[in-house]
């Protein structure tokens, strides 16, 4: 049985998570350590894409990965599993999103010296995270077809936040009604410089998209 | 194009929502309203599923819907023009759930007199709403096939609280590893009585078991 850390995560006590945030994010930069703020609803294949991603940049550049739950710990050791990079499970005790400092719990848990990229994988929520700075350089996040093209209509702030959309389950296209031009269409009322990505995270289709998108960003964050 | 009303929910300014929720469920008792909140995460298939089964039921007894949003008004239009019954849209302005104090805003805006049953559909999220009794009688809330079938392990509090798991989408269950078998094993690990009912809402598939159980419910709490 493969073993992971699993790191309890406690209640922020900073009152101002934008300051925080932003004193994160300025550390990271110190380090040269890109930070990856993934997010989505419960089901729409986060960690797969995770594994499809990472096995695809891992010999570039070092990456680790924290995956955030309310409880389990099946993500953190699927991803190790099946990439065998640094992979650490966040609990956050039933709270429904990270904020910075709760971020920071998790990234003291994490062998920064020389890591190029991590990537948090946040609560399966379309709220909530959205709501909070966790630190990170960029936000990106994963709808899937099943759960339909109308989402940006729904969830204004999830899709404003996001600079990458990754669509995911394409191959099941044909079985539901899931209008990509649509879905873009409301994606950039929320922000129209988002950019999107159809992927089909089983098969791998499109995520060398994703992997390039990704390594750019690392390459410029460090330059 | 058709008109629903559009309520603004206020952030609510009761301490005790437990104390609140069971004050707002005793008044529905002494009406003989039954109250439902309907629970899922974003893209699940709360309103087609709500569309088939009020349309199975609307003839036997009255029926109200509150649809409840952070944005857009889609589904309360949706649910009034595919069923002719009063719908409403409550907006919570970027709030994640509703508590008994926001649900009572939206019942306040319901014509409640005769009326036997409301449903609430909540915010998408399989987080917070758990959190917060509405005073409803009962919760349920829809899985949807491509979710995955181990929701339960990562959502407890959800699947805890619901005394009905709708599993919707089992057309496509031939395009996704979903195990009906462990789903409903995983369910009953966090709520041991809880009901399954698998549906197909686009077809309507199942929709008649769910429609009896809730008649039976309604007839339960008025008798």
């Amino acid at each position: 049985m493969t073993d992971v850390r699993v790191i309890e995560i406690k209640k922020s006590v900073f009152a101002d998570n934008n300051e925080d945030a932003a004193r994160l994010r300025s550390e990271l930069k110190g380090r040269g350590t890109y930070l990856l703020n993934l997010m989505s609803s419960p089901g729409s294949g986060k960690t797969t894409t995770l594994i499809q991603l990472i096995n695809r940049i891992k010999d570039k550049i070092k990456v680790a990965v924290m995956e955030a739950d309310i409880d389990s710990d099946v993500d953190a050791i699927k991803i190790k599993d099946a990439t065998g990079i640094e992979s650490i499970q966040l609990h956050t005790g039933g709270m429904c999103h990270l904020d910075a400092e709760m971020t920071r719990q998790g990234l003291d848990n994490v062998s920064l010296d020389g890591t190029d990229l991590v990537i948090l994988e946040n609560v399966g929520n379309l709220v909530c995270p959205a709501e909070f700075d966790t630190g990170a350089v960029r936000n990106a996040m994963i709808l899937s077809v099943p759960e339909g093209h109308d989402k940006p209509l729904k969830y204004p702030l999830m899709f404003s936040v996001c600079d990458l959309v990754i669509v995911n389950k394409i191959d099941v296209m044909p079985y539901f009604d899931f209008d990509l031009d649509k879905c873009s269409e409301y994606v950039h009322m929320r922000n129209p410089k988002a950019r999107i990505i159809p992927i089909c995270a089983k098969t791998g289709e499109g995520v060398d998209a994703v992997a390039d998108w990704l390594l750019e960003e690392v390459y410029n964050w460090k330059h």
